[in-house]
């Protein structure tokens, strides 16, 4: 039996091109593309490991954006402005970066009439934006932001432009544009006085 | 031959009725159940119809779309808060009625991956935010908001929180909502010494 063995190189070697395949994929299609079958087909993996590691097209979207949500995050330093930068920075990569923006695209379209993607986007949900909720609970805490501030709101005022941009507007965006958000969202917010504040 | 005869009232049945089966059809199984299969089986239109009016999905959902925009969207009265508010009142009901909702779901994701969908996009973000960029226009001149102000950032600002909540965090909001992004927005834009703003 091989239940007692480490991980077989092999296995871990058929996970990724199976990764790899539905990734391909999500960007060449949308979920339409994203079947088991045709993973199998390009990954050469065969359906009943793919079965068996994702049971459902919901959980192939999900080991994707769950990847770029983990490489994504930064770590706060205790600089609110740097902070927000780094993180927001990291959303724009993840909106403009092929896959994870596609899966995000599926995401919202699918949530709506399909209870298991919206359970895996609610968990993404969670997931993408608990470090900007700590960001500000911190600041909060140091007394830079003010006490009474709506975090809910503040998260949507800071994500929501990059969103709408992204994928309502269909625009790619630059460095520039998180800086005015976040510089916007620190004018109206702040209990520090505004410093000169360079956008670059 | 009815070449010359005016539109009849039977067409426009039939019309209505394929609209109304495409709606019900989006709304429940998103745009994988809007094929024009599907419509004619639901409304009883024959699919020659169907295609004639509608030759391709995008058409379909256009046709869904438009119509809400066109009903939701405001007339400017020259008082900036109130247009603001009224004009996002419009979007937030469009972003909880089903029919709207998920037609815009749908246009974000195939919009990715289908070049005749992201045209009908592009289309429905001119229209959809048109009044919005004319109120601000108006108030730029009437210096009430600075005139280097950057208008496509203000419109993100403005509509990226409301789309933020409601498609990707999956929330529902009320009005008290709008009002705070509307507030927010004027008390970091707003050229006007603050006046004490109630939510309601």
């Amino acid at each position: 039996m091989s239940s007692v063995r480490p991980p077989d190189p092999r296995a871990v070697r058929s996970r990724d091109a199976a990764l790899a395949s539905a990734r391909e994929l999500l960007i060449e299609q949308g979920l339409a593309g994203l079947t088991h079958g045709a993973v199998a087909a390009r990954s050469g993996i065969s359906r009943a490991t793919l079965y068996r590691h994702w049971p459902e097209p919901p959980d192939l979207v999900r080991a994707t954006l769950a990847l770029h949500i983990t490489l994504s995050q930064s770590r706060p330093t205790g600089d609110l402005r740097a902070d927000l930068l780094t993180e927001l920075a990291g959303t724009r990569a993840m909106l403009h970066e092929p896959a994870s923006e596609q899966g995000m695209r599926v995401m919202i379209e699918r949530a709506a009439v399909d209870p298991k993607f919206a359970e895996v986007k609610e968990a993404l949900y969670r997931s993408g934006t608990r470090v900007v909720r700590a960001i500000l609970a911190d600041a909060i805490a140091r007394a830079e932001l003010p006490a009474e501030l709506d975090v809910d709101l503040a998260i949507d005022q800071l994500h929501g432009p990059l969103f709408f941009r992204r994928l309502v507007a269909n625009r790619t965006f630059d460095l520039d544009y998180v800086h005015a958000v976040v510089d916007d969202f620190l004018r109206c917010h702040s209990t520090k006085p505004p410093r000169q504040q360079g956008i670059s």
